[in-house]
């Protein structure tokens, strides 16, 4: 009998530890535990009732069965409408592909623009499942470490030098409204940035998933700057979604047909009901509105007491839902800090080391996305903890 | 100006034919054309009716958010004890995977089971996605060739010399009942399939997606044979939840942990609404079993009708719901011959280049999981157009 087979090397990414966190949390929060949760980047509260009523219907209607792969041609039309909306940017619908999520839109991007080997720029700190996705993948992240100092954003001029040191760059990826920093890229520096990327012959890949939760100057879509660009978005966040698991791409002509091969074998389509419902929710706007004031409330809730209980060293808050704080007043590892603060306050937030490998320690990442009695609660809690 | 960037060569997988086919059928059925689906493999009919419901609670029930990247524990469990119930095998819940339909399954096994490198032997005709996965993940697939002379089953004795051949193997994989064939591997072969692969030392991967729909003799899990198999299975088949997009597999213990973090930053999570409604499909017995029904009904019809109108040659259907039928004696090239069906008659059917590049030009599949008078509509359309 031979040896039995062991996992790949390339199964070997580090995991997501927000969502490390969740599963402790929820088992904390099942033997009895009363948890607050700042860990997870997901609205507080249902989906719009537009697009639970589409749900519903739909599931009256019978069959819910598998979809084109780039999603119904009905919610390609209305995604596009939406770039001519909300932004006067003119997409055509065959340009937009449908995903399971936006975590599907990395993995189609990733492997529709990228051969193994390549090496794609990405500010640190960020979302970590770009790099995980892209280390599973083959691809090389090289990264941009950014700072405090210019607000976490990449800088243009960097660019050229990086993809001289990195031997050639294959692509930069941006996300703004940024997580886990809230931070945005304004849009002239954005415009630079593609340009900048252009220039090298390099994918620019947009994150906008956060692209309607911006509480100081509005988003701009990196589309305004370049039909090459490739742009990543979700009903998640603004359209309060997260567990539906639906999303959407907008890429070039010459990527579509490769996405939607690729689609058909990884993924089939993505789900028939959340598409229905995503296709309702564009009509939720006064509903998301206010959600999205409610974010803004506790924003200003959180920018007023953080500085009380030591936590006010943090990013401006442009967008998204995110606080990210400087803790290397409390400690110099902020997983065992925020380990501690679950187990002993109950408040669970998720360790900068999930975005930022080398700096991470001393930051730690709480959602505001939740209700503000949560949030009151949590501060609370961890004033009483810290002080 | 740099020269603007182009799609990447792994992004040139072959496109899954049978989801064009859906694509072009679904746009002439919106121009007005009367349209017979034979050619996607997906149950006619709704989810169970406990699944709709269960959908409906959780809709009401309000937030519909993230899970656990592996699936709620529940559902974890409740697929455990289908083992359990069904094939009198025990599985830890901690070994489920709760994934966004097979789809996510076949991606996290590849990933986790090979490195890019890696020489997997596949039995052809297959599932297209097995190979294009494959082929996008930098894995080598290294074809099995089956024939109608040995019911498209692949033989255990040619593994060794395979492995050989190819200069070792890192896996097989299998599915019974198979697609497109309906074939199944009786349990003492796929018994002895499972030891020669552990034998070499590689992975066994068993696609027990048509798991509940054997019409002759009961199927049985790889698991019964062995531990350290990976099994796939899915919501999509017996329980009639295509576009939900919900599946599952088992894994061995010491590919938990890694499947676990590819999925958090592959797929964060499955659809939360489609979790609740598979976990009430366990108890849709009744309803399921009165679909099984109708697909032996449909079974025996064209098993009467089908030499007849001249498609009687083709693999015995023990299980599953395909006809894969010989069309040579029609034509030489079964893309062609389904294109001008599609057109002249309004009966979409799949080519078999979809499941065996090199014969598949002989065969065309046909599902028989619709309703009963589409089956007799499209034989009598095809019918009168071979007649």
């Amino acid at each position: 009998m031979s040896k039995a087979p062991e996992p790949s090397s390339r199964s070997r990414v580090a995991p997501f530890l927000a969502m490390d966190v969740l599963r402790e949390a929820n088992s904390l929060a099942a033997a009895g535990s009363d948890i607050v949760h700042l860990e997870v980047g997901e609205p507080f509260g249902p989906a719009p009732r537009t697009a639970l009523d589409a749900a519903k219907q739909a599931l009256d209607a019978g069959m819910i069965g598998y979809t084109e792969a780039t999603g119904r041609p009905a919610l390609r039309e209305r995604i596009a409408a939406h770039y001519h909306d909300r932004y006067g940017v003119e997409v055509a619908p065959g340009r937009v592909i449908v995903t399971t999520g936006s975590s599907a839109g990395f993995v189609l991007a990733f492997l529709s623009a990228f051969d193994a080997g390549a090496r794609v720029a990405l500010p640190t700190p960020g979302y970590p499942a770009y790099r995980n996705i892209m280390s599973t993948l083959g691809i090389e992240v090289v990264p941009i470490e950014t700072s405090p100092q210019t607000r976490w954003e990449p800088e243009p001029e960097a660019l050229g030098r990086l993809a001289r040191e990195a031997g050639g760059l294959q692509g930069l990826m941006v996300a703004s409204p940024g997580n886990p920093t809230g931070t945005m890229i304004s849009p002239d520096r954005l415009a630079r940035l593609v340009h900048a990327t252009e220039e090298t012959g390099a994918w620019f890949i947009s994150d906008e998933i956060y692209h309607g939760l911006a509480y100081e100057t509005p988003e701009m879509t990196a589309l305004a700057f370049s039909d090459d660009a490739i742009v990543i978005n979700s009903f998640s966040k603004y359209y309060c979604m997260t567990g539906w698991r639906i999303g959407w791409m907008i890429v070039p002509e010459r990527l579509v047909r490769p996405i939607e091969c690729l689609a058909q074998s990884l993924y089939i389509s993505p789900s028939a009901l959340s598409q229905a419902a995503a296709y309702a929710a564009f009509d939720a706007t006064e509903e998301l509105e206010a959600r999205k004031e409610a974010y803004a409330e506790n924003r200003a809730f959180l920018l007023d007491a953080l500085p009380g209980i030591g936590l006010g060293d943090h990013a401006p808050i442009d967008g998204a839902f995110y606080v990210y704080a400087d803790v290397s007043r409390f400690t110099q590892d902020s997983f065992a800090f925020a380990e501690a603060m679950l187990r002993e306050t109950g408040v669970a937030t998720t360790p900068g080391a999930d975005f930022d490998e080398r700096r991470g320690s001393r930051y730690l990442r709480m959602s505001f996305a939740g209700a503000r009695r949560d949030l009151e609660e949590a501060v609370r809690r961890i004033g009483a903890w810290l002080g």
